[in-house]
């Protein structure tokens, strides 16, 4: 199975039940590009229905995650979804604000010996409700606790980021596999039913050879004291925080990794919030296919939209990665119509994360978007980093 | 008058009567965004309403027009127009095939004694009923007919692109300049609602600084015979057709020139349409403001789409440059308007270019896109194919 295809992940009982899930998806689909009429030639997607490869078992019971981490993404996005997951369950906190651990703690029913701080943290390899940490920190924090969960016996689940350079991603990836545990990055679009159904038609030719990416997010960074305007925590700017999702967008709808990168970076440095990472940053990415992805990303803009061109259609997608409420277009024939893909077996990307997580550390296979996910992204950024700084471009 | 402000190029009796034309056309603007309520603190665009600066005056009579070249977009685009304008006339046609040009003379009332072979063309200089060539042929023969043209004592209004070389725009310039005669280019995107009231609220701080434009243009080029993909007429492929409007989108949206480009060019040499031109080539333009710009042009997809975002929100035309059905929105305060501008005082986009050329051909005055406008994107263009070529960045 190559990286970039899908693996069923939420399967009961593995490739037996999995691949009529997966002809089912692949018949809504279909039908619902014949319904409008609007495109023709879509039936080999039904025929290339594909079986589901994974060898996942569901848990037995539910998998407990340790938090680490009590900001808002942590307590107000990914928390309360523990209570719509199959194979999860909130087990621990991690903070080093006591009175805020608590606070949730009382909140989503944690025990108060299920508490921890920064210092406390390597004791939770003693905890056997924990099985998985799911680091939720800033990015300069992902790779100690990961190496550090790892080393505790626990799997991981990394925000993106992974971390802020390569050399902490090959550090991350090198410690879990010598503790022999899962390592995956929180890469939530891969759970997302929209970009999965791009990804698929993409990938099947609805748009014929594919040819150019143009990929936008930013937002309008408000407090210049926020962490993510930190160098040290952050470890750069809105390419570290947004760009990437640019980056992803690029390489999972091509199919392919790029070979050389050519940025601009643009940051008013008199702004206070931008004294130490960048604001607007815009690069170039050469495929081997000749495809050719612009992306951007601004903390000074708000911006979430992928278009991927090819020689027979293209797909837009805007908004492309919001929480929820995303939009999917496919543009052939002369035609344009709204795609609504079929839900994916989880109620939503954050829930077909944290339990494909669980599946994976379960059943020891590898994540969909495992470490390599996160390395290959960090060296990408690097390169844009490099590019924009010497003004050259960069081969990867 | 700056080279980014507009001309008043309608107004019957010079400035006297202009202003309050401009004065009504900046109310309906605003009165637009107010009734949506979205929009606060756009007052400003009322208060600066400018007052026309033209000199122009009015043509006493309609000048008459020789069309050189008598393809799709002369035949089915331009001609038309002359029913609508206030200020011109189809006088004379000028092509290489006799049936065609004695059938178009024929629907559209132009005597037998004014038509015109590529042999024949000079002898248009003694024809008084002649006041403006306009030259809608290949781009490689637009140099030569614009210097004949003026020569021959007649101004010239040339199709986009100006020609194919730095050295030609120059020569071209040089010799209406010798002559005395008017020299236009048919950006008709200058005389199009919704690309100028564009350029006013990016002008008038209606998205605040203005940091990132993207701009995509292309068509899915057919029969590998035409003209357009034959390097000796064409000049080059989809950038010379189409990415100048990107290239041109980018300056009159930013209001400002580019100081450096980088370009990587992508095409297939193995599709017969693609053995002598570009497919797809994209770009980034640097601004010294530090704005960016992201453009892209293609002959294997269709695409038709500009986008700037300032810090105070964004400004998306998709279509941007179509020959009708604009559409224009403004997104701000976390709310997205569809925008209506008022119609300019010309029917439409070829009709407000045609007269505009009268007026000013009649009233000595400089066009809003005379031939230093294609001369700056012809130095624009030069630099994307050279960095494409060369793998660096190219100062301009």
């Amino acid at each position: 199975m190559s990286r970039r295809e899908q693996k069923c992940f939420n399967c009961d009982s593995g490739v037996a039940r999995a691949a009529p899930v997966e002809a089912e998806r692949e018949r809504r689909v279909t039908e619902t590009i014949d319904r409008r009429g609007l495109l023709i030639g879509l039936g080999g997607l039904a025929a290339a229905a594909t079986a589901c490869n994974s060898s996942a078992q569901p848990p037995a019971r539910k998998l407990g995650y340790a938090i680490v981490g009590l900001g808002y993404y942590a307590t107000r996005v990914i928390i309360p979804q523990f209570a719509n997951c199959r194979h999860s369950r909130l087990a621990a906190l991690v903070s080093g604000d006591p009175d805020k651990a608590r606070r949730y703690a009382a909140e989503y029913g944690v025990p108060e010996r299920s508490l921890y701080d920064y210092r406390s943290f390597d004791r939770i390899g003693d905890d056997p409700d924990v099985d998985i940490v799911y680091v939720v920190l800033p990015n300069s924090m992902h790779a100690e606790y990961t190496i550090r969960a790892a080393r505790a016996g626990k799997h991981v689940l990394c925000e993106k980021p992974m971390a802020v350079s390569v050399a902490e991603c090959e550090a991350m990836i090198a410690a879990c596999r010598a503790a022999g545990r899962t390592l995956m990055i929180g890469y939530r679009s891969h759970f997302e039913p929209h970009n999965l159904h791009a990804m698929k038609l993409a990938r099947e030719g609805a748009i014929g050879r594919r040819r150019y990416v143009h990929a936008e997010h930013g937002f309008v960074a408000g407090d210049p004291g926020q962490w993510r305007l930190k160098k040290a925590l952050a470890g750069g700017g809105s390419l570290m925080d947004m760009g990437i999702y640019s980056v992803q967008a690029a390489r999972y709808l091509t199919g392919e990794e790029p070979v050389a990168v050519t940025a601009r970076a643009s940051t008013d440095r008199s702004d206070p919030r931008f004294a130490e990472v960048e604001d607007l940053i815009a690069w170039t990415l050469d495929f081997p296919s000749g495809a050719i992805s612009h992306g951007m990303s601004s903390y000074s803009s708000n911006h979430n939209r992928v278009r991927i061109a090819g020689d027979r259609g293209r797909i837009d997608m805007e908004p492309a990665t919001p929480y929820a409420g995303h939009s999917l277009r496919l543009v052939r024939d002369g035609g344009e119509q709204r795609l609504a893909p079929p839900p994916g077996p989880a109620v939503n990307q954050f829930v077909g994360q944290l339990d494909h997580m669980s599946e994976s550390a379960a059943s020891g296979g590898a994540p969909i978007v495992a470490g390599e996910e996160g390395l290959q992204d960090m060296r990408i950024i690097e390169a844009i980093y490099r590019s924009a700084a010497e003004g050259r471009t960069v081969r990867i």
